[in-house]
């Protein structure tokens, strides 16, 4: 993982680094660690791309998921962005990173749930939009969701699952469904040039993989 | 599922069909009755380029997992091709199959699991044999290795595992080492010509999948 040259020496971005993978120990692993150094390094690709400030970036990036713990534990009721922000913060304040910076963070963490009420208001915080959205399609994208589908013990491909509707996730359900119903969107709703640009390939890469995916099942390829 | 004209009447195929399904539903999942469908319907696309006789093939395919369940019971100590042949032969003379017919369909089962014991002789077996490998490869392959790895909690993606030795599998594994270990040699283990024209392009797009995965998780794409 590369540090952004700023405000804290590669020595203290190690230490901020540790801290948050002991943090996110106990993380669910399909946004635990691995997730995390994923959207910090496209984050920060992103980012120098498109002329944002890297040190929010960055930290944004580490600790953007920071309560997903929470939010599981609540079984949803507690939403991971919201709390995140707040530990977060206490986090920042540790570091003793100037109150504008931290809100620049904050702002950030909040709003990378884009959900209608926080958006993405300042250029760091659609960067790491982006960069989250990013994690959830392409090649890691399919790996992802079948990883997901193999976690809650679903099948691999099922062809007559109706795709509508809102049920929750079953074992009669598979990644197809998961891409018909969410993945298929998500190149529509990146906010910066890069991300959408970076969006459109890894679109294209998982509508081949279903395509193929499709014929072998049926035993033609 | 398309039927092979013969001995049976579509009727019968359909029971024939029914009932296996029956019996496989405590099957574990990546060897359930949605990997006997696919395989079957690969074992009669090649079987009819080998030209090789359907019914025995379709029985052989239809049969060759229904061991599965004593193999995952026992933790390993049946072999379930061994007992899956035994359960085979009591239901194939329940259908009153004539013994010639029913021990080329034993054979099948026996050796589809080729380990240097019982080798696939007939030209049936052989197409078994490929049909069943083919379906750890490709896009099919590349799911039922994630979803097996998410089912046993492993993670998405670990350049560092390191990918000799034999250690079972553990949270430390990915897919890709799944890959590395067995999934990369099975297209010099084909038998028929078929299977073997199948298998490469099956091979080629796995390798193709993981050399962007590796890609997309440095945040290169």
């Amino acid at each position: 993982m590369h540090n952004p040259s700023s405000f804290f020496s590669d020595r203290q971005w190690e230490l901020i680094k540790k801290s948050v993978q002991e943090e996110m120990k106990s993380s669910p692993a399909s946004h635990g660690w691995d997730h995390v150094r994923r959207v910090y390094e496209l984050g920060l690709k992103i980012g120098k791309k498109e002329k944002a400030d890297l040190t929010i970036l960055a930290l944004a990036a580490l600790l953007h998921d920071i309560g997903r713990k929470e939010e599981q534990e609540s079984k949803g009721k507690i939403c991971h962005a919201r709390v995140g922000a707040e530990k977060a913060d206490g986090f920042l304040t540790r570091l003793e990173l100037p109150d504008p910076f931290k809100n620049e963070v904050l702002h950030c963490i909040r709003s990378h749930r884009f959900r209608g009420n926080q958006a993405p208001k300042s250029l760091e915080a659609k960067v790491l939009f982006d960069a989250d959205k990013l994690d959830s399609i392409g090649a890691v994208g399919l790996g992802r969701a079948f990883l997901f589908a193999g976690e809650v013990g679903a099948r691999l491909h099922n062809a007559h699952r109706d795709l509508s509707g809102t049920v929750s996730y079953s074992r009669e359900d598979t990644a197809y469904r998961e891409f018909q119903v969410k993945l298929i969107k998500i190149k529509d709703r990146m906010l910066t040039h890069t991300g959408k640009a970076m969006a459109e390939g890894r679109h294209r890469f998982m509508v081949r993989f279903f395509e193929r995916l499709d014929e072998e099942v049926k035993g033609k390829r």
